[in-house]
C-alpha cells in the first residue's frame, strides 16, 4: 500500500513536471517579440504571465517549506500590480533565465523529498485546521499549481503564429 | 496508510470537480453571443472549445472503463476536424446542455468508484505495459484531463468583457 502511495504522489509530480517541460518548450518556440504581445487584444503579454508565473513558483518555497523566494523584487510587478501598470519591466531575457531557474531548484527540492513528506501541511495551514483538513497538504500545492500553469500555458499558446 | 491512498485519490478527484465548477461559473457568465466568439483573432471559438472539451471527457467513459459515450456525433465536429470546417454546428443552448449531462454522468460515477479501482489500468494499457507503468491507471485519465480542462479554461475567461 505504501508503493501505491509513493505511487500517487509521483503521478502528481510528473504532471507538475510535464507541464514545466511543456512550457519550456513553447518558450524556445516563441521569440522575444511575441513575448511582448498580448495573447488577446487587451489581455496580459506573454512576458507579465510568464513573470506573473515565476512569482507564483516563487511562492512555493515558503507555503512548502523549502527555503525563501528567489527574487522577490517581481511581486510588486507580476503579482500585486496588472500588466501594464510600470513602464520598466525586466527584460524578456532576464525573464527567460528566471524561469528556468525557479523551476530547476524546486524540481531538484522535488526531487529529495520523501513520499510521507508530501502529505504534511503546508505553511499556511494551522495543526488544528489540518487535523480536519488533511488535504491541505504540500502535495496540495503542487498540484494546484500545475493547473495554474496549465491555465496560463492555454493563454501562452495563443502567441504562436500560426496557432495550432 | 490506506486513509493517505484514499486521501491523494480524492485530492485528484477534488482537483477535477473545482474545474468542472469553475467552467460552469464561467459559462453562467458568458452569453451565448460571447461563446461564438474566438478566444483571439484568429483562434478557435469559445463554442468550439466547449464542444471539444464535451468530447475529450466524453471518452473517458470508455478510457476508465464506465460505459459507452454519450455523444459519438461531437467527434467528427468537434475532435477529428478544427473549428469552422463546418457551416452548421450544433446549437450553443444544446452545447450547454451536452456539458452539463457529461460531467453530471462522469460525475456519478467518480463518486461510486471505490479508491482501489482508481489505481487499476485504463482501457488503453496492456497487462503487460501496465505491470512496468502502474501509472497508467484511471486515476491519470482525470488527472490529465483536469489540467486539460484548465488550459483550455484559460481560453475561455479570454471571452470575458473586461478580462480581469
Amino acid at each position: 500500500m505504501t508503493d501505491h502511495i509513493a505511487l500517487v504522489v509521483k503521478m502528481v509530480l510528473d504532471s507538475w513536471r510535464v507541464r514545466i517541460k511543456q512550457t519550456d518548450g513553447l518558450l524556445n518556440q516563441l521569440s522575444d517579440e511575441q513575448l511582448l504581445c498580448e495573447v488577446a487584444p487587451g489581455k496580459n503579454r506573454g512576458i507579465y504571465l510568464i513573470g506573473h508565473l515565476i512569482t507564483a513558483h516563487d511562492q512555493m518555497f515558503r507555503i512548502i517549506g523549502l527555503g525563501e523566494h528567489m527574487f522577490p523584487e517581481y511581486i510588486n510587478i507580476f503579482d500585486k500590480n496588472p500588466d501594464k501598470a510600470f513602464s520598466v519591466i525586466p527584460f524578456v531575457s532576464e525573464i527567460r533565465k528566471s524561469w528556468k531557474k525557479v523551476n530547476l531548484e524546486l524540481g531538484k527540492h522535488f526531487e529529495l523529498m520523501p513520499t510521507e513528506e508530501w502529505l504534511q501541511p503546508h505553511a499556511l495551514v494551522s495543526p488544528y485546521d489540518f487535523e480536519k483538513q488533511p488535504h491541505r497538504n504540500k502535495l496540495s500545492i503542487v498540484l494546484f499549481h500545475s493547473h495554474h500553469l496549465s491555465n496560463h500555458l492555454g493563454q501562452l499558446i495563443l502567441l504562436k503564429n500560426p496557432y495550432k
